[in-house]
Order: C-alpha cells, then structure tokens, then sequence
C-alpha cells in the first residue's frame, strides 16, 4: 500500500487562529484529516508531521525513505525562504516532494515570492487556501495510480 | 452549466515536437482531450485556446466574462515573464485565473523564475508535466462546486 | 487643418469598466467625444486608435507621417514599461509625441514607475485622470498654434 | 476667488541665463507673468514662490493652507530627486500639488529619473518646456472649476 | 498582576564571556535581576526565557497568549536578521514586542543592519548597552499603565 | 546641573496636523511639555529647538557643547534618510546623541528603513508613538545619573 | 536546392528612412535584393519576411522547417531585447539560426546591449552596417556547402 | 594532551548515501575513523559531533572552551551560508576553527559560494573530497605541535 | 586684477576641532589666511565664503558671475555626496570650479567615495590634508596666469 | 597592397589541445593559413600576432597604423571581459577593428557575455567555430574593396 | 618521479618585507625551502615560479604538462580576483591546481571574497599562514601516492 | 638630493596622437620636460618610467625604495580601473604616491569613475590637462620640503 507524508513547518500549528484574512479559519487538524479522508478513498495511506525545528523537519525527511513513504506534501512555511538546510535534506532523499503554500506568496511580502526548496521538488501548488492540499494530494495520488 | 477556458499562450502549439525532454511527447491536443474529458465527468463545460499573439490573448481575456465563463486555466508560456499587457487583462476581468507550467520553472534559466502575472492570478501549479493541467482543471471543479 | 492622432494601448478599451477605483467610470468613448469636441473648438481634427496589439500600435504610428497626422497622444497602458518596439517606432517618426496616463503611476506597483517611451517622447503627462488626456490635447494646440 | 500657488525650487531663479539649450531663454519673471495673466483670465488668483533653501520651500507649503492657497504648482528643480522633507511636507497639507519640470527629465541624467515627491502629489507634467507650467495651470483651473 | 515576558535568543547565554568590548561584562543573570526589579518595583511580574534553538524561541512565543503574557521583550541575537519563522511567530500572537539589542548594530556589519523582525515588532530600542533592556522595560511599563 | 537638549528635524512642528493615523494628535507643544516635566522630576535642565531647515539644525549641534548640553535627543525627520551633512554635525562634537522616531520606520516605505545618522548615534529608539521621545528621556537621565 | 529565409523585426520596414546616421539609407528591398543574388550565385534560394507583430514571426519561425528551410538569418530589431516567446520559437526548431544587427549594438542605449535570443542561436554579427547581413549570409552559405 | 573536536552540520549524517557524484561513498563514520587516526599517530585526542539542528551546534561550540578542546574542525553543511547564530557562536570561543568543504563549493550554486562563518574562522580548506577533512586536521596538528 | 573665491562646506567651520586624526589642528582660519597669502603673491585677490545652509552656497555661487569672480575652490563637505541643487548651481554659472577635499575620501565610508558634482567641476585634488587646497590654489594661479 | 593584423589573445596558442568540444581540434596554425589563403585570393596581405601578455598586444596594436596596417581582426580571448587597456588601445588607433570569438559566449559563463571592447570596435562575429574568423576576413576584405 | 610546481603570483616576491601584520616576515625563498624539504621527505620534485607579469604565469602553466609536473600549487596573489586570462590558462591544462592564499581572505576588503579562478582549480587553502602552502603540498603529495 | 618617480601606465605613450579633444597635443616627452624643469628649479630630481605591461609596472614600483624615490607619481592609465596587482605593488612600498589624470574622469564612463588604488595613494589630481601633473608635482615638493 502506498504511503504519503505531510510535513507542515514552522507557525502552521497555529493555523485557524493566525491571520485568518491570509489563511483562514481551517484548523491543522482539519486538513489533515480532508487529507487522510481523500487518500483513504484512493486507497493510500497517511502520515502527519509539524515542527517549529528546522533539525526535526529535516530528520524527518532523512527517516521517510526507511519508512516507505513515496510522497511528500510539504508546506514548509517560512523555512520555504532561507533553510538550505531543509533544501539539501530534499535533495537526499529519492522520495518525490510537491511544495505547498496556502496563500498566493506573489501577493505577500518580496522576501515570500523566492522558495530555496523550489528547485529540488517536483513541483509547487499555492495560493488557492486549504485546496492547495488537496490539489497536492490529487497529484501525488495520480503520479502513484502512474 | 459551468464553463472552463483553458488558454495555451505562444509555442504551446509545438508541444510534443520541441524539447520533449522538458514537456514530454503529448501534444496540444491530447490535453485537451484529457481536459475536456475531466470537466465533462464533473458536468463542466469547455473551451480552448492557443495563441502566438499577446493581443490575441489579451482579447480572449476580455471577451470571457460576456461569454460566461467561470474559471480560466492559463499556461501563458514566454509571456508569464513578461507581458504586463497580459497581466493588466488579467486583473480586469472578474474570471479567477489559474497559472499552470508544465515544467518546474525553478529548474530553468533565471529569467523564467519570475511570473508577472502571478500577483493577479488566484494560484500557481507547476512541475507536475501534463498533469499540472489535470491538477489545475481538479481545483477549478472544486472551486465551482464549493 | 491640424490633424491629432489620439492612441490607446492594451486593455484602454475596458476603460470604465475595470478597477474604477483607479481609472473611474468614464469610457473610452466618453473620452474620445471630450478630446474630439476640445480639438473642434480650436479647429484642430482628430483620429482616435485602440488595440491590445503591439504590431497594430506600431503599424499606425508608421502610417501617422503619410497620414498628414500632426501630432499624437499617446497612453500606451501596459507597453509602456516594456516594449522597446513602441518606442523604436515612436523614434522613427518626425511626428511628436505626449505620453499620457490617467493615473498617478508612481503610487502604483514598482515596475510601472518606468517608462521605456519616456526619452523619445516630446513629454509626459500622468496623474489627473482623464484630464491627463484634456491636458496633453491641450499642450498640442498650443504647440500647434504656436 | 480661489487662489493657485506657484513654486519654483533651486536656481530655477537662474532661468534664462542658465543651459538654454535646455531650458530656453525665457526668465521666471517672464513665467510667472504668464501663468498670472492665464489664472486671471479664469478668474483665479496667483501667489508666487522662489528659493534655494530647502527649508524656505518647505515652510512655505505648510503655510499654504493657512493662505487659502486652493492649488500648488511646484517645480521643484533639484529639489525633485531627493529631498524626503519636501515630499514630507506637501504630504502633511491637504492643498493638491501639481509637479511640474521644463525639461524631459527622462532624457537627461540618470538620477533626473527618479522623483521622490512623484508618490505624494496629485500629478506630473514634464518636457514641454515653459508650456509644462500652462498645461499645469490648465490643469489646476479645470480641477478648481469642476 | 500583568506579566512580561523577556526573551534572549543564540550565544546571549554566553554575554559577559563573549566580545565584552561591545557587549560589557554583565551576565545574563544581571540583566535578569535588573529587570525583575525593575518590573516588580512597578507591579509587574516577569519571566525569562533563552535558547539557542529557533524552534524553542517559536514554541515560547506561540504559548504566551496561552500563559497571560502581556508584553515580550526579545533581544533576538543573530536569528534578527535571518529568521522569518520567528518573525512569523511574532505576528501570528496578539502580544506586543519590543525588539531590543545591547549594540548599536548600525555600527557593526552590514548584513546586522537589518532586521526581519522590525516590521511586526512595536518598536525597538538599541545601542544603550544593557540599558536597552531597560529602556525597553520601562516603555513595556508605561505602556501597561496606559 | 544636568541639560538635555531635545532637537526636531523638519516638518515635526505640524504634528498632531498630519497624518494621525501615523503620529497620533499630541502637538508638538505636547511632547515638549511632557519631556520637560519628566526631566525636571530628575533634576535635569531642557531646552527645545525645531527646524525645518538642514543648516539651522546643523548650526544649533555644533552649538551646543558650548552651551553645556549633556545629551541630545533627536528627531531628525525626514533628514534621518539623507543628510551626511547632519551627520557629519553630530560626530563632530562629543554630546552623546539619542535617535529617535515616533512611528516604526520599518514598517513605511523603504526608504524610510534606511538612517545615515544611525552610525554616530549613540542609539536608536523608535515605533512607540510619542513614548518613544520619553523613553529616550529616560535612557539619557539614566546615563547621566550614571 | 538549400533554402534560406531571412528575417526582419518591428521597425525594419522603415530603414532607409529612420534615423540614417545609424542605419544608413539602403531600403530593406535594396538589402533583400542584394542578399537574393549573393545566395542566388552560390545556387541557395531565398525568402524574405517582415514584420512588427511578434507572433507573426513566431508563427513563421515554427513553419519554418515544414517549408525546407536550412538556414535563418534573423534581424529582430527591439525584440531582440526582450521577446522570450520569439526566443523559445527558435529554440523549438532545428534549424539554425544566425543573429544580425546593423549597427553596433554595444555603443548605443544599456538596454541594447542585451539579446535574450543569444543564448540559442547559432551565432552574432553586428556592427558592419548592411554587410552584417552579407557576413551572415556568407557564413550561412559556407555552412551549407559544408 | 591535546584535543581536537570535528563538528559534521545538516544532513551530512547521509553521507555516503547522498549525490555520491559530488561526495563520493564514503561515510561520515569512515571520515570519523580516518581522522582519529591520523590524530592518534600524533598524539592527538578527538572527538566527533553530528547534528542537524542549529541550536545544538551553536550549544556544542559554547562548551568547547570548558572539555578542553584545543581545535575545532568543522564543517558547516548548508548552515555556512546563512547561519550568523552559528558564526556568532565560534566567535564567541576563543578556539580556532577551520572550516571544511568536501566538494569544490566554487563549483556549485551561487548561494554556496558565500560562507557567513569565513570571517571568523582561522582557515578554509574545500574541494579535495574526504582529504579536505585530512588536511584541516593536518593544519590542526602542526599549529598545536608549533 | 583676477580674483578666486575660496568656498567651505558644511562643519568646515568645525575644523581643527574634529577627529583631527582625520583634518588635522588646521582651523579654517589658518586655511584662509594660508590661501589669501599664497594668491596675494601671485598678485590674485581672494575672498572665502563657508555656511552649514546649502541655499546659501548656491546663493553665493550664482552670485560669484556678478562680482567677478574668476575661479572657485571648493570643499563642499558632505553636500559632495547628495546635493544635485548644489551640482545644478555650478552647472548655471560659467566660472570653473576645483573640487578639493583634506582627506584621501577613497580610504572611508563608501558614501563618501562618490562626487554628485564631480561631473560639473573642472577637476579634484583630495588627500592631502591642508595642501589639497595649496594645490587649488597653485593650479587656478597656473590658469588664470594662462 | 592592403594588409590586414590577425591578433590572437591569451591561450589562443593552446587551440586544438584545450577544450575541443567548445573549440574543435583546428590549431592557430591552421587557422592563420586558412586567413591567409583567403585574403591572398582577393589580393590582400596578412599579418599574425598571438600573445598571453596584454602588454604585447597593446604595442602590437599602437605599432600597426606606422606598419600599414587597414584592418585589425582580433579575438582579445579573456582579455575581452577585463583589459580596458587594450580597449584604449584599440581606441587610440585609427585602423578599424573586428572582434572575433570561436564560440557563442553567450551559451558560456555569464561574464563571457560582456566584452569591454566592444563598443570600440566596427562589428563583432561569434558563434561560428573558426568560420568566425572567415567571416570576418570576408568583412574586412569587402570594406577594403568598397 | 613526480614533480611538484609551486608558483607565486604578483608580488609576493616582496614577502617578508610588506605588510608583516598580514603576512609575517618570513620570505619566499624560506616558504620555497620549507616546501621543497616536505616534498623530498615524500619523494617529490619541486619547481618554483614567481612573476610579477600575468603573461608570464600563463607561459608557465601551459608549459607545466610539457616539463611532466603533476600538480600546481597557485598562489596567483592580487591576480586571484580578476585575471579571467589565468583562469582560462588552468582550465586548458589537465593538470590539478591547488589554490592557496596565506592570509583568509575573507577578513579582508570585500574584493579579495572572489576568486575567478576558484571553478577551476581542484580546492583551496587559505588562512593558515605559511602554513597554507605547507597543507597544500600535504593534500598533492597525498593525492599524489593515492 | 630628492628623487621623484613619475610613472605612466599604459598608452599614454600615444599621448598626442590619440583623441587630443579629450587629452590635447601635448606629448608624454612634453611633460616629462616640463616637470623636469619644475622639480630641479626646487633642487628635485625627477626620473621617468612608462609601460604597457601591468608587471613591468609593479616591478619598477618594488624597485623604487631601493633606488632612493622619495615620491611617487602615477598615472595608472587604464589599470586604474582594475589592477588589483598594482594596488597591492603601492601598499608593499613605504613611498607615497600621488594619483594623476589629465582629463576629469568623472565625465567619461561609467566604468572610469571608479579607482582601484585610490585608496592606498595619497592622493589623487585629476581633470586640469597636463596641469594635473604639475600640480602633483608641486604637492610632492611641498611634501618633501616640508
């Protein structure tokens, strides 16, 4: 059976509560289990992860291949702008990573516009809320089915 | 009855001939088969459109919302970099626009990094090849059936 | 008789329709009758030109000399920030220029505070709304009556 | 009877005797003679301004609501490129300014580009040598009158 | 009773060891007494908080709201002029900050100069020595006694 | 006896005219007063000086060692972004200097994130409204009262 | 038989009359013709096309090879400088291509000194007038007999 | 007896698994044994710390100074190019550090052509693969043995 | 008989005063009656001018034609860097103007390494403490006596 | 007779041994006898310089006007991205110059895109292999011929 | 036998004798003895070079296969930082480089941080001292014996 | 006796010949005369040195203190520019040098504005002809007369 992570990163454990304007009022909880919802019914299995540690995403990454994950949906969150270090761990791994942003990051701040990780992941989805996820979870669900 | 416009901006008309290492084999046309044969299972309507001419574009754009169309899709290709024209359409019709790219841009030459439309669309998908268009048309179903 | 050539660039012909906040509702049409009765009062002729095409601008400017055309106004919208054809063609007629906006482009985005048109044209005039166009015709009657 | 400032900033008191080929030879005299008799024809007051203290310019725009100044024409000469105070101070009164600039600044030297007051006032007008200040005039009565 | 959280990020555990030509030879426990007196001399109670570790400095400020922190005094180390993840944290709790440093970083490298934290910050106080900490306490004060 | 001198840059005599939303409604006969009565409380001497002219401020800090200053607090406006000329004034005498702004600059245009005076300052307090000008009272009181 | 098809971008139309200091008086019928008998005795047939509508040339660089085309000499005149849609038409096509400009790009404006077709044609000749195209025509012919 | 502390950053745990073209197969416990030998023959102790966490890197280089260690061998892994909480922390330890790169960093992307730690380290050796480690401990052992 | 203004910036005044390990114990009092002394020799009149007010060097710069004034040596201070009015004001009048700094500017801040009016002056001599402007004088003699 | 310079640039000398997938196998040799085959065939004379020292080539370039020299054909090598010594050179003489490259540097490193020579030069031609060099002796020769 | 080439860039003839702080007073000739002692302990050859002349360092290296060196041991001084002609000269012989600098470079002025040769030599050795040039005969001799 | 050096760097040996607008007829033995002339009227000796090779250049500068030069005159030519080696040869030489142009750099290109020895010369004269040399000279007599 196949076997998807979904990493979020720094602040989006406080998701629902934090600028609700730009992100909503959708809780982490929420999206993870739309997300176990949408993969149980293609018949693929889930796992969740958060951290505000950029060393605790990165062994995460390092560990996803020994535990059979063949998918990443990663919302790295600001990490996304400066961590080299999480981009390297990507990189290391031979597991397919899709990038993810909530919000249209083209419309915030010029620091947001640039992703370090961008080059060394399959491909980003942003801007269209909570759908992000979903649509990263329909992709990865369509590239395992081949 | 909804109506989706998928629009293919210039040299999107040579797709499966040129720098198949970068777009793949399919043509133009299988993609909008797939795409029409996507939507009309969600009971949405399409169109299509593919132009070397920014005017040609821009017009298209314009014309949308009198001819009812609910969402449009758009690789605008060599435009998205840098044609404000296009982008000033974009930002005058009410239609959400959706950017697609079939390659992960971020992998390519500098100058392709950067989308000048991207402050005006709802969001980006990128990098997933021909299945960036499939993502793009799952999350316009899902936002027109809310 | 004097002869003006009044020229509008991509997405002018929405005028009153999109972003009123920044352009107000008045048409292009509205625009056109205004500037045409403001030449008639001085016995002055005028010619009014739209496209989202670059090739059509550029075509016309070309004809304006052989046309008898004295003068012409110009608000070239989005092709102002980036198309050095214009600007080569403005350059390759005797006939002189004033380059019109009706907003103020230095409060809007950042690329939109540069003009590529700006050093081959005779002026510019930006900032108060469609009186931009009532002060550029009347910067070129004067220049006419001289 | 509404009443139009016209200010003129650093060795603008020089025109005339000063790089004709650029600015011809007309003197401020010759200028502000003009722009009374124009106000006067349309029933409008005129008050005149000329320094090359930074301060003095400045003092004298925060006293201009004070004088039931309606309108400020302003060419601020060197002034224009980087004097934050001068924006600062048009910003904190709630007369319109209407800058103005004899010759195609954009033609010029680079740093002549760029205005730092550009964001703050109403409007540009520029390159039509002494017809800038007409036009600007032109501008500033059609506005008063409605 | 209100409540001020004070936090010190990376190496400011080593202060009073370390360069103590710029930063002196008080310790960190020094600033501490300092402002614990200074604050219950008022009424206000304190805690105290340093890590050398983003994601703690993160989690710290996520639970304030949680804990009745009423003000954050940050002296963000080196993570001011990179971490966009703590500068997130900032803004995504209702918990007024006050960003301090013991330097003048304006006199120190460029790349000090900067701050990514500024803009979702109240204010910030600097360059005083161990008196920022102070100065900053004091305004926290003042401004919980309205 | 101990004196302060508390120095404002140009345009600061129109506070509480300009931009409430920015500076709030306090005059700057109000700041003045309120540091005046704070100072006195620690037996500390004032003097207060504004001027919206580069060369009057210049003038007045060469003054001041020579009038028994201990301290200054500035305020330099919009000459915080550009006068090298204030600056070199400043390093020119050996009176400690306090850098203050009552809005955060960082939080405004970009060029407002920018101070040439901030290197020869002793430090910068800044974004607490008009505590920001008490707060620097009470730095400077506590270094004199050593 | 070999075939070359030689190009001509916005503007080109009017040599002859446009600013002759740069250009020369030659008509772009004198250089047509000039290139046709210089291919035409080395036994190499010939097109020609112009145009200022840059989907024009792209439609016709994508026919290109359908029609037997072995070599294209390319003039882009201002597209040169900024078409990205133009440069990945001839990226998209077999046939080689050989860059031209007239005059010395590099003595006039900044921006002329850029090319992004560069990069994927086979190479430049610029600067000796209308041989630039004699030289690319004698380097395409020597090419094609190998 | 002296000793010696090798300090591995992010992700360099994978070595041996990760882009073997650019870092051969060798594993980080191969360097380790490598380098402890070298040290033994020289009399030299050593020791070894991995981590893919900031925090615990910049803790680690704090308590260097109280175990004793004479050097530190170090490299960074993507952390030289943006961790100053790391620099800052080797600047804070009166122990030299030299900092190694395996591959040639000149080489690669831009953003790791820049070190933030360079400045405050005593030397750089990179490029030599798995000698570079060798070296550095060469260099250690020679400036402790004088 | 020829006559040579010799013009002082602002904090000129300051000389002998401030970081004499940059100006030296010169006051400008010594300047002057060193250079009055020098050019009466010569049988060349002389006359100084300094003020920290920036109108009132291009006052007395505008004023230099009228009193026959054959020359000006300049130290402009910190006006060097920024003051485009100060630029303009030499520019407008036809005496020529030698730029003259006591310091070698290339050896501090970069600010100081660029002369907006360098381009309008007829050349610099810096850097060589007092006799910069020993030098002035000696090459406006050498000039003037042809 | 007329006589045409071929100069050859740093490293040109290893040609045939260095990189032959960019440069091909051809040595200098070969290529000097190709030039001279050609120009003798149209009557004219030829002359080869190579040198790795800029010094060389400078004097190679001021000696040609006294040895008759009509044209210069030169590939600077690396010295095009750096020597405005030679570019000064070449500026001193009255002979016209044509600047070679074997390859397309605009394919190559991004400083091999800009040549300091270039604007002193008549025309460039690059891309071409050696068929660069012909071209250039075809231009050279068609000058000379009129 | 293998053989070792050390060379010696622009004045680092004068070592010894310039700037000791930085370099310390040993000379070229003790470096050369130091270095030809390790490497006849190891059974190695060693040439030396030094030249003041960019021309001459080139000769010397495309010589270098010739005369059967095995590895080069640079320290191109100044010539480091912009000598594109020398880094070409590298990249045309097979032979590997070790880059060494005795001082750390990235301590001092910000031009020194780049290196033009660093892409293609096979690493670097920098801020040991001497002892820089002692490592990199370690890592050649080391590489050397496999 | 004193022993004064001047040096020209390369092509002012075309001096005279080449754009006299900007350097005018006079030739390098003209001025070589005249400070002859100047230096031994103040009981000065005077040598002379020009090259067109950066290394022959440094080598004579290294050989100055061994040859009794008290001073240095330069004029750099283009090296100004960019020979980081020859910075590097005057920083290595206790003996003082005076930076010299003859035409007012600051008027030419862009690239000529910037000085890469600047700041380890004493000081710089430029922009007064062949004046510029005399009035070096008369700086460097001051100097040694004291």
């Amino acid at each position: 059976m196949s076997k998807i992570l979904v990493m979020h990163g720094p602040n989006l454990n406080m998701l629902g509560t934090r600028e609700p304007e730009i992100y909503g009022s959708t809780t982490l909880a929420d999206i993870n289990s739309m997300l176990e919802a949408q993969a149980a019914e293609a018949g693929v299995d889930t796992e969740f992860f958060q951290s505000n540690y950029e060393g605790a995403l990165i062994d995460r990454i390092q560990q996803a291949p020994g535990e059979g994950i063949d998918f990443i949906i990663l919302n790295a969150g600001a990490f996304t702008h400066y961590s080299i270090a999480l981009r390297d761990a990507i990189a290391s791994v031979a597991v397919p990573v899709i990038e993810v942003h909530i919000s249209n990051v083209h419309t915030r701040e010029e620091f947001r516009h640039k992703s370090v990780i961008a080059p060394v992941v399959m491909g980003q989805i942003l801007g269209f809320g909570t759908d992000s996820y979903a649509a990263a979870m329909y992709v990865a669900i369509r590239k395992l089915k081949g």
